[in-house]
């Protein structure tokens, strides 16, 4: 009798081993993980003081370390990300939070989404002037509303209602960002066409991002921006747009994006690469580069994004010179990089 | 020698036929079409008088009969789609332009997209509240500027730049609309939860679009809207994302979307029946039915699309009560409907 219950429970694990597509994982070696972003764009090392590339590595761990340690204890993917995102955004180094670039007008308006992987929830607000964490709102914005997105002073009367103090525009402040905005009036005056603005330097944009997947398998995406230098007319990127800059989903991955907005918009890079995992079967690494270093470079986009899957593969393509990135495993290791 | 030269005319001519993918058309049969929506919902004949119907079915015949003539002489996909969608916002009937539905702060609030098959160029403006026609100010944004977003006031500045005239919000008021406001807000009093806003009924949403293919060719898609009745907070639907209310690509599509515009965001409606005929080689019909018939119902989204394919298929799948929509062949055939 024991004899055949042993046989029986033996061939179970063996049709078990078979069957499963995915590598199983004893709760000890279930992966969480979690990838985040400072911005993609002409970053060369000859810029980079040794300080400031000190500096840079330092911050992305910090945000890196404060996501792993929320997966760590069970924690959501979802409050990975915006741990790690606010993070940044708390950081003068980075285009989204303190520290955004200025607008023409000498304002900072600042866009954010987050995506819920499990649900398909979404959150995201644009052109918001008085929000520390635009990335708290856009969540708040998701789980408090029954709205999308939101934009302008409607999205902070939201904010205000749901009791989120706002803070004055001073608080953004960085006179590394006000002296790019000059330099950026001083060339202007020199252009001919509005139309023909070029967006190329490292100065013009930047976003922060996270993607992260948790212990019990949920991925999620953010990301926060404070958009170009110099934008004009209530301009809004990629960033709070879903499927555009931020997208995720349990059956494929997350991403963020970061680049030229107005490229990734039109190319809907985030959702891209999902559906070609969906319908293609790409693996993450293939249909990450397909759209980034492919699609992307002939289409003329100049960016990259990071993305996460739901077996923890994780991918940061860019096809600019540099993308100030990081990631860290269920086991604390942490990599940051900014070159090639 | 003549023999030999019809020998190869013939053999020429065989191959051609053999190997052309698509129908071949004379110039007389090279397929124009254009397809119209305006709006999908809870539209049940027993709330529609006979009257109404009429002036429905005149309208649509009217904006499409307008569009046809621009592809007849030879105009863009482009110009027939934002010709057909001005003569939409310009009549009461539909919320968009003069029409448009009220937010909860009694004011209307305009959104819009276009995009452009052959480049994938793409202009949307959001929150505009003073812009008559906010089809031609996206067509701007697109075409005049190095943006794809523009939102509120900055997008009204960037008209006035561009020398569009901006109206009173007075030009936009109906009655109809304003009682629509009355009743939402008298619902509202009774309702506990914001969170659990639903929007269900047909005067809570609206949205006119177009697709059109033009004698080249190319696709184009628009879609122009006022959102929600007592809509809050800056609130902003799919009409204006690239990728879920609006898309157009001549490899595979153009698609303007209806419907409750969270869960079109979320799915990335338009893109996502363009990647499956891109990705799956899904026909239009089979990819406009798995989003809108199965994936949108499955995950909750009422509404419907119109779209065209480079072949001239239309497509117009709804699961909702009813769709004002129609469509015009190459001939000058029109069609249009309300209910199933």
């Amino acid at each position: 009798m024991l004899k055949r219950i042993s046989l029986y429970l033996l061939i179970t694990l063996i049709l078990a081993f078979l069957i499963s597509e995915t590598p199983t994982y004893s709760n000890a070696e279930q992966p969480f993980r979690l990838a985040i972003h400072g911005g993609a764009g002409v970053i060369l090392r000859e810029n980079l003081s040794a300080e400031d590339e000190k500096a840079y590595h330092e911050k992305l761990s910090e945000a890196l370390q404060a996501g792993h340690q929320v997966l760590k204890n069970g924690g959501k993917s979802l409050d990975a990300v915006e741990t790690a995102i606010k993070i940044l955004e708390d950081s003068p180094l980075f285009n989204a939070g303190k520290g955004a670039v200025f607008t023409s007008e000498g304002t900072i308006e600042l866009d954010a989404a987050i995506m819920d992987g499990a649900s398909l929830a979404a959150g995201s607000v644009a052109g918001t002037k008085h929000i520390k964490n635009p990335i708290s709102l856009a969540r708040m914005v998701m789980e408090k509303s029954p709205h999308v997105m939101m934009v302008g002073n409607g999205a902070e009367k939201f904010a205000q209602k749901q009791g989120m103090t706002l803070v004055d525009q001073k608080y953004f402040f960085t006179k590394r960002r006000f002296e790019q905005l000059q330099k950026e009036k001083a060339k202007e005056s020199k252009k001919t066409s509005f139309l023909k603005t070029q967006l190329h330097d490292e100065n013009k944009f930047g976003t922060v991002g996270a993607v992260a997947l948790d212990k019990i398998g949920n991925l999620a995406a953010g990301t926060s921006t404070g958009g170009t230098t110099n934008k004009k007319f209530g301009r809004v990127g990629d960033a709070p747009i879903i499927g555009a800059g931020t997208y995720a989903n349990n059956q494929t991955c997350a991403v963020s994006a970061t680049g030229h907005g107005e490229y990734f918009i039109r190319a809907v890079v985030a959702y891209d690469i999902s559906a070609l995992m969906q319908y293609q079967k790409l693996s993450l690494k293939d249909a990450s580069d397909k759209v980034v270093m492919d699609k992307l470079v002939k289409f003329g986009g100049a960016g990259g994004v990071i993305c996460i899957d739901k077996d923890g593969n994780i991918a940061m393509p860019f096809n600019t010179p540099g993308m100030y990135r990081g990631s860290i495993d269920e086991n604390g290791k942490i990599t940051t990089s900014i070159f090639r």
